[in-house]
C-alpha cells in the first residue's frame, strides 16, 4: 500500500458518513458513495453533529455511481448488512491491487463474503463501538464513543496477529481523532462483540424496550445472561474461547451505561430492515455446523424474522 | 351430593359469568360473588350477548361477601389465577362438606392448591374452550365455543376415570345447554391444553399479533411447534404422554381457526396481570423436578414477566 492512501466510504450514513467525514477533515482523500442524499450531499456536503465537537465539511466528493470512483487504497464498507447483495457490483473496481476493504459492520462472516469477492488478501475487519445516527440528508448525529476495532483478515479468519497494514490504516484513522484498538484475532474480537449484540439488539426490538430495562429486570437480567452464554458455547466452534469473567464484566459494563437503543432497535422503530443474518443467522449456522445448541439464540431469531417488517 | 343442586360462582367475569348465567336460566339455583360491578348486578341482573343467543337475567342473587352465601354442592373458580392468593378465605365455609369446588381455570397444579384448602376429596377440574370477553358492568360477550373438558381429581392428580360426581355435574350443565366433554384423566387434558396454550398466550403477547400471523409466518409457525414439543416432554415427567400427531394436529386446527386472540393477549393489552405463573411458571417447575430442559419456555416466561405490567 502506498504511503498517502485513497479511502472510500461504501455506504455514507450514520457509521461511514462520522468516520469519512473525520478522515477528510484530516486531510486526507475520500470518496463517498451515495444513493438516496447524493443530490443533496453533493450540493451541500456533510454536517457533523457531535459529542467530539461539531463540524461541517461544505464539499465532499459524492458518487452515486461506484464507476465514477477512482481506485482506492482502503474501500470502508458500511452498508447495512441487508444491503451487502450489492457488493459483488461495488467491490471489485474499486479496490487497488494493493489496496483493502475494511468492513465495519455488525454480525459474522461478514469478510469471507467479501474475500469471495475480492480475494482473501485484500480483507479487513473493524468493529464498531459507536452511537451515531442519521437524522436528516448529509446530516449525522454522533451522540457518544468512537472506538474502532481493527483486525486483518486470512482465510478462515485464521488471526493474523498485528500486521504492518493495520498499522497504516491505524494511522490515518488516529489522524483523523477515531479511537483504534488493534485485534490480533478479528474472528474473537467478532465474537466477543457479538455476545452483546445478541441479547441486546434482539431483546431490545422484542421487547420493545433499552439496555437499562433489560439489566434492571430480574428475568431479562437473567435471560442477556443466557443468550451471552450460548454466544460463548458457539464461538467454541471456532475454536474462539471466552471467559465467563468476559460475560460478567459485559453485563456490569451494561448496568453501568445510559440507557441505550441498540442500531436493531432503531431500524425497527424507523421500519427499516432488520440485520437478522448477520447478527444471528450466521452464528446459528456455525452452532449447527458444530452441533451446539443454541435455543434461546434460535427462538430471538425466529421472533425477529416475525418482527421484521421486510421478512415477510 | 344432593339431587337438586345449589351452584355459586366464584368470580363473575367472562367465563363465570356466561356459565352461571346459563345455569340460572335452566332454572338452577346460582350465587354470584361479585367485586367490582356488585352494586350493578344487583340492581340490574346480568346481560348475557351470545354466538348462542342472547338473554338476560334481571335478577341474580349478588354478593359481595362470601360470608353470605349459602353453602353450596358446587362452587366454580373463575377468578383469574393471579387472584388465586384470595382463595383460602373465599372457600371453606362456601362448599357443603359433601360438594365440590369446581376449578375452571388455565394452567397447571391448580387443583392441589384448592385441594389443600377444602381437602383432597373436594375438588375437581374443568378446562374451558370458549372465546368470551366481559364488556362492562354485569355484561358478557360470548363471541364462539364453549365447551367444557371435565375431570374428577384425586391427590397428585391421579386419574379418576368417570366418577358419579361428574356424570351428575355434566347433568346440570347439560341441561343449562352447555357443552361437555368428560375426561378419565383430569392431568392429561390439562396437559394437552398447555400444548395449546403457552405457545399462543406466550407469542401472542410478546410478538403482539393472532393466532393466524403466527401460523402463516415460517419462523413463528416452528417456534409454536418447537415449544409445543417442549411442552410435551415436561408432561412426561408426570407419566403423561401426549403423541406428535396431538401437537400437528392442534397446529393445523388453529391454522384453520379465525384469527385469535388468546385471552393472555387481551389481559395484556387491557393491562391486566398476566396469568404467567398458572400457564408457564407451574409447567416450569415439573420441568425442572424431572431435570426436563425447557429453554424456549423458559425464555417466553422471562419475556413475559418483563412485559406484565404487575410483575415489576
Amino acid at each position: 500500500m502506498k504511503n498517502v492512501r485513497k479511502y472510500a466510504v461504501i455506504g455514507t450514513g450514520a457509521i461511514g458518513g462520522f468516520y469519512g467525514a473525520k478522515l477528510q477533515r484530516s486531510g486526507i482523500e475520500v470518496h463517498f458513495l451515495l444513493h438516496r442524499d447524493y443530490e443533496y450531499v453533493k450540493q451541500h456536503g456533510l454536517v457533523i453533529e457531535s459529542a467530539d465537537g461539531n463540524f461541517t465539511l461544505p464539499q465532499v466528493n459524492a458518487y452515486n455511481d461506484v464507476n465514477k470512483i477512482p481506485a482506492c487504497d482502503v474501500v470502508l464498507v458500511t452498508l447495512k448488512t441487508t444491503d451487502n447483495f450489492l457488493l459483488p457490483k461495488l467491490l471489485p473496481n474499486l479496490v487497488k491491487d494493493d489496496g483493502v476493504v475494511l468492513v465495519l459492520q455488525n454480525g459474522l462472516n461478514l469478510e469471507p463474503y467479501v474475500a469471495d469477492i475480492v480475494g482473501d488478501h485484500r480483507v479487513m475487519g473493524g468493529l464498531c463501538f459507536i452511537c451515531s445516527n442519521k437524522i436528516d440528508n448529509g446530516h449525522i448525529h454522533h451522540l457518544d464513543y468512537g472506538q474502532i476495532t481493527l483486525g486483518d483478515y486470512a482465510k478462515n479468519y485464521r488471526a493474523c496477529g498485528i500486521t504492518e497494514r493495520m498499522k497504516a490504516i491505524a494511522e490515518d484513522l488516529e489522524k483523523a481523532e477515531i479511537s483504534i484498538q488493534l485485534s490480533s484475532d478479528l474472528l474473537l474480537s467478532r465474537w466477543k462483540k457479538l455476545v452483546w449484540n445478541i441479547p441486546f439488539n434482539g431483546l431490545s426490538v422484542v421487547l420493545r424496550t433499552t439496555t437499562d430495562e433489560i439489566m434492571s429486570n430480574f428475568y431479562t437480567r437473567n435471560l442477556a445472561e443466557n443468550l451471552m452464554r450460548e454466544v460463548v458455547s458457539i464461538a467454541s466452534v471456532n475454536q474462539r474461547y471466552i471467559s465467563s469473567e468476559f460475560v460478567e464484566k459485559m453485563l456490569i459494563d451494561t448496568e453501568k451505561m445510559k440507557p441505550y437503543s441498540p442500531s436493531m432497535k432503531l431500524d425497527y422503530e424507523a421500519k427499516r430492515p432488520l440485520e437478522i443474518e448477520a447478527i444471528f443467522g450466521n452464528p446459528l449456522k456455525v452452532a449447527q455446523q458444530g452441533s451446539i445448541k443454541a435455543p434461546r439464540i434460535e427462538m430471538i431469531y425466529q421472533q425477529l424474522q416475525f418482527l421484521d417488517h421486510f421478512s415477510h
